[in-house]
């Protein structure tokens, strides 16, 4: 497992990201949403108490609990794909377990009592799958999880019922949005039970040229064909998107190179970057990099900006509480050192 | 006298040159108007004997005839601000004298027998007239000039009576421009017998926020009154530029240095850059430098520029015809080259 904000092996990759995401509900307990502070804190403890059995898992996880954090904070988890609004939402009584290169967090007290993501670089489903499928089994041996022979895991939404799993992949498409083509891609992805979202998922907008391609439907196939159909699902998004890259290439070339050398002038040198700016000059970066037309800048180092450059994050790290034009002026700054270092 | 391209002597000023011009003609000649092309050739022929009187002067000047040249020549030495539109207007018995830094073009044929050009970089006027009248009085002794007792020199355009002179100064007024002032410091001017132009004179638009100040009426006043004045008026519109662009930097500090910093990340790496755009950027690489917010751009890196990305200029140094697109190509290729030795 890679961190993805790390992760910059291969430059041609259209693929940020994978996760798997499992939903796990303990037996006799009612969902979250039904439960009061102090049981659902004493739900946090119950599987705090499964999972860190040994020294070992002491040592590579720690709990948050998100009562202890003020919301930029907790903004800040969510920002950087750890955490979801629903968790936010409970914050009075949930938790999150992470690992320390930050490819696991299990959620504890979103809609259900267990949302166990495992996060990886590039294209690499499986990975994940095997992942959480162990961290999954070791919860499983320490508490009884709501299970039912003919509708699988039991969830708070029907929508995850049957395996209580969905798997993601976060892909860059500059080139297919540019051609108005994605509400097609999204029609098409519906009808075969997936759904393609913007980057913070469902309901937001695509920021970035960036998309989380998923499956939508959980009951009634094994995960093993999930896996399968959403990497096919995801290698036909990105033909298609090289595709229509080429034919771009092919009309305007200088332009599209204009564009890409552009926004590096401008991410060099800005003193002000609101963050929609900065996001479409990244992926126009990102594109110049996919493409090999820019060879002295990291995958790395424009993951890293997406999520650095983000509000929360930004004041989080700087300590203190900033308006938009202060925020604009420090996201510039971030940008101009992590460019600079390259 | 300094080749105001190359000048760089004082950054904070804010007067890219200056430029005095004296119409003369010769005695029983017609206008140029009114001549045929040999009778043209043959007053182009009799001012060069009356200049080129001693080795000296063969070595320093050089006659440029138009009729020699293609459309792309003469039209890159008026982008040059050489010659004017008018002398390539008489193309077939035009020519101009020049010397080896430029700052001296004599043009034989215009809409005057002769318009003697001195131009300095900086705000030098009186050092500009120096010069044309040391070569004024050299022609003079060999030519009979036309001359009459009350209305002073006779000049094909009644504008030019008397002196037939224009004293200029090209300045540069980006905070004025932004501020719409423009319209009213022409009336103002207007009313003291000034005028104020575009970077290419008479009709043309002010591209790059640079202007051309200069009097308007030489019939009544001397010589020494049409410099002074003009001097005094160019400090005036100078302070008033200064005084707009610092209510401007208290008000939109970071606004005014992020457009100067991303127009230098746009210059040092866009790979299309069409003309307007470039002289504008161009102008706030300026101000970047005339506030001394800039330290790194010389004054004479950016003079050059603006003459090198003309249309013309660059498909001369190319030695080649470009379309659009092309020049669009090459335009952006000279600046990165440019900026890039700074």
């Amino acid at each position: 497992m890679d961190n993805w904000q790390e992760y910059d092996n291969a430059p041609e990759d259209l693929v940020l990201s994978s996760r798997i995401r499992l939903a796990r509900n303990i037996n006799g307990i009612p969902f979250p949403n039904k439960l009061d502070v102090a049981s659902g804190k004493e739900v946090v403890n119950n599987i705090e108490k499964a999972f860190y059995t040994s020294d070992e898992m002491r040592e590579n996880y720690k709990s948050i609990y998100l009562w202890n954090n003020d919301s930029l904070q907790n903004s800040k988890y969510f920002e950087q794909h750890l955490i979801s609004p629903d968790l936010i939402n409970h914050k009075d009584a949930a938790a999150f377990i992470l690992n320390k290169d930050e490819t696991i967090s299990i959620m504890l007290n979103e809609e259900d009592h267990i949302r166990l993501q495992a996060i990886t670089g590039g294209l690499n489903l499986p990975e994940c799958y095997k992942m959480a499928n162990k961290l999954d089994d070791k919860l499983d041996e320490n508490l009884d999880f709501a299970f039912d022979e003919k509708l699988g895991y039991i969830t708070a939404c029907p929508t995850n019922l049957g395996t209580g799993m969905r798997a993601s992949a976060m892909v860059h498409l500059p080139a297919l949005t540019m051609n108005n083509q994605m509400n097609e891609i999204l029609k098409v992805l519906t009808q075969v039970g997936m759904t393609i979202r913007g980057l913070y998922g469902e309901g937001t907008k695509a920021q970035g040229n960036l998309y989380q391609i998923s499956n939508q439907i959980t009951l009634g196939y094994t995960e093993e064909d999930i896996i399968t159909n959403l990497e096919v699902v995801v290698r036909q998004v990105i033909n298609q998107e090289q595709a229509t890259r080429e034919s771009l290439i092919k009309a305007y070339k200088y332009d599209i190179e204009d564009k890409i050398y552009r926004s590096i002038g401008i991410l060099k040198n800005a003193v002000l970057l609101n963050s929609t700016e900065c996001l479409d000059l990244l992926s126009n970066v990102r594109m110049g990099v996919e493409l090999g037309i820019i060879k002295d800048v990291k995958k790395g180092t424009l993951n890293s900006l997406i999520i650095d450059t983000q509000p929360s994050t930004l004041q989080s790290k700087l300590n203190t509480k900033l308006n938009e034009k202060e925020r604009d002026i420090n996201r510039a700054r971030i940008v101009k050192e992590a460019f600079n270092k390259v």
